[in-house]
């Protein structure tokens, strides 16, 4: 690929099947990306940091000159364009908007004012938007003459405003098609259409979208005026990406995105970042085991046992935690339903913790041949179990009363406390059995 | 609730906010669920089982006659028709079938052919076609002579179809509003449109409707008759529900969605059957730690380590499974280039490993005053850190390879591994620097 010249890397890159090049451009270094970047004209150059992941896109862009970067810039979509400056520090973002074109810049700089995840973040500004005084003809004819231009346009409605730009209706176009001609818009438009301030956050955006199967919603600013559209799809790939970050997050990688194209110190940093509280975490639980030495060197087989009982409350918390989570999510528990989650939970931890820890005291007893040790072992689990799973359940739905993100702090949260009480039910048990139990 | 008349009822869940009926109507119980809907008129009834969650639903239904179940089912949508009768035994889904509607049995027993996760069990048969030889201006006096039947319908594009009645084109409302009258749809139309078999899987449709900014797409059967359109926000909720049931069975709940509100036995069963596969996975796990105790009753304070630095293994492992999974997903690597992903893993093995081997060994040194516990403890976590790291990086990959789901198997067998070495490489170092220890 390095070596190649312009037509032969375009050609490369047309015979690729779709997502390949993603993927093998994600996996160059940043001097190989440079130079297949420079073969390309604007136009595919844009194409190709759009494929790219956005923080690897920042990355290539920042190593350009200004000129270099605000020539692809300037063939992006305005979302797009806006979401990778705000990538760069002010000062390069602002050096390669001075030199795009005028008009992109300024529309840049109208965008960039919002934050992202806000729906003013989220829109788009090309739109349909006519005077409610107009009539079904004079929208069609002006549809006909400019079809061109609206071509590129995601047209799904047309909205409606009045001298001040304020926002007062919305046409569906079938609603259009289905109108006969002389009709005035403002007698066929749906009047106060649905609509959100610029300042909607993404999650109200997606509670939205999900209730109501509209395509594009109107944004206005304080005076109600008509500012943009956000698209239905813009919302979902925004949520597609705080979800990614989510899902690292839930599993102990904070500070944003990782991929393994990013440096080693990032990656390392962001995963220890974690890591390092999870290790006092678990000093703190198992410094239980270290108050019983004594007992546990006089049934050094119980050390056997302390991680299986500690792991086992820890899974079946987890399941728990799954289910409250999710119902949370579903809507069909609030936090302070917590009176019937605790009965629900606790009925199923008396079944399930009898059930485990029937089978592991027998294991223990087979093992050793001591009954005692069995009862010890699986009683331990048994009354772990119960507490796992009661905790488990209410642990998300506490952090959710005091507005808290479940997902996140649940599990830590959780296994500290099933590490702690597992070691000390263990060893305290066999504590009060000792003379039984060797 | 339970006492209140059928208007004081209506009243009172019209006086909710939105999402709270849900809620209260899924933690009652099925005798209280049935006492209400005897207060609802059948469109009530229907949008009361429409919001509650399937599975609940679906024992609402069958705890009714088949004549008031009918009743009920006549005003749902055809796909939630189809969707909970499913859910009901075959004979008690026939008996509802044969008191319904004729006209809306016959389109349910069309569409029940389908399994629900493909595009024919997806789509819905409501939708606009005209044939080829039709002119804009039949389309648009159609449209406007049938709007009140057509009200009910969510058109985004009209198909165009021929004599045989397979799909030859499809026409956007705006091509049609932006065309002149007299133009034939065959010259008007995007011909060879996209389309899928009946048979298309629900991945396959998130793939397509991922990568289409479409809102819905023709499904045709074997000889390309058009036979109905999957809507993206159908396939978007069926995939939502699909994630759903991903992210309890990544908890280790098996065997579909759990609600508390499901009867004990189901409950218990479903989490028992992934915690009953866990502690047999643990107990192997833990047997290394039983071929070593006269190492561990020699030097009790390893009992303290083990399950530090198992569990800092697991989380560490996760963390590389998180990224790879993610990873997988965004397209960035595949299964074959599991030597780049080794080497990056590897590196940052290195560098993580010594970073909380030190720690940890720092504070077996204090703890115990014993330089070389710390070496052991240390060096055994640096060593188990590095191997969960390159492990948890490639399994994801690895089963992936194979084509089976990573995102559920990785956890399990990870740590199960990470377990087993961890709790090796800890003895096993201890034991060759015995006499040190002591």
């Amino acid at each position: 690929v390095k070596a190649g010249e312009s037509e032969a890397a375009i050609n490369f890159l047309n015979a690729l099947p779709p997502g390949e090049e993603a993927r093998i451009l994600a996996q160059l270094s940043l001097d190989e990306q440079q130079a297949f970047l420079k073969l390309l004209d604007g136009e595919h150059a844009a194409w190709l940091m759009e494929t790219l992941p956005e923080l690897q896109a920042a990355q290539l862009l920042s190593s350009l000159s200004p000129e270099q970067a605000a020539h692809i810039v300037d063939e992006m979509n305005s979302d797009e364009q806006v979401d990778l400056l705000d990538q760069l520090p002010e000062e390069q973002s602002e050096k390669i908007l001075e030199v795009m074109n005028p008009e992109e810049a300024e529309n840049v700089r109208f965008l960039s004012k919002y934050t992202s995840l806000c729906a003013g973040g989220l829109m788009i500004t090309e739109l349909l938007s006519f005077e409610e005084s107009q009539t079904v003809d004079d929208v069609v004819s002006d549809l006909r003459q400019n079809a061109e231009r609206y071509a590129e346009y995601n047209v799904q409605y047309i909205y409606v405003i009045n001298h001040d730009l304020q926002l007062v209706g919305v046409l569906r176009l079938r609603d259009l098609l289905m109108a006969p001609p002389g009709k005035r818009l403002s007698s066929l438009m749906i009047p106060s259409p649905l609509c959100v301030p610029d300042s909607t956050s993404l999650q109200e955006l997606q509670h939205f979208f999900d209730s109501h199967p509209l395509f594009g919603l109107p944004v206005v600013d304080e005076a109600n005026v008509l500012v943009g559209v956000v698209r239905r799809e813009d919302v979902e790939e925004a949520g597609e990406e705080q979800a990614g970050k989510t899902f690292l997050r839930f599993a102990g990688i904070m500070g944003g995105e990782e991929l393994r194209s990013l440096p080693l110190k990032i990656r390392s940093a962001r995963r220890l970042s974690w890591l390092s509280i999870n290790i006092v975490l678990n000093i703190v639980a198992a410094s239980v085991i270290a108050m019983y030495e004594d007992t546990l060197s006089s049934v050094i087989a119980l050390a056997v046992f302390l991680p299986i009982v500690s792991d086992m409350s820890g899974c079946t918390g987890n399941q728990a935690i799954a289910v409250s989570t999710r119902e949370l999510v579903l809507g069909v528990i609030r936090p302070r339903d917590w009176i019937y989650v605790f009965k629900k939970e606790f009925a199923l931890g008396m079944v399930n913790g009898l059930a485990l820890g029937l089978l592991l005291g027998i294991v223990a007893y087979i093992w050793k041949g001591n009954a005692y040790l069995g009862l010890v072992i699986g009683g331990a689990l048994a009354a772990n179990t119960l507490m796992a799973v009661c905790l488990g359940a209410l642990i998300p739905m506490v952090l959710k009363g005091f507005k808290l993100d479940p997902a996140l702090a649940s599990g830590p949260i959780l296994t500290t406390i099933t590490d702690m009480c597992g070691f000390f039910l263990v060893l305290s048990f066999a504590q009060a059995f000792l003379p039984l139990l060797t």
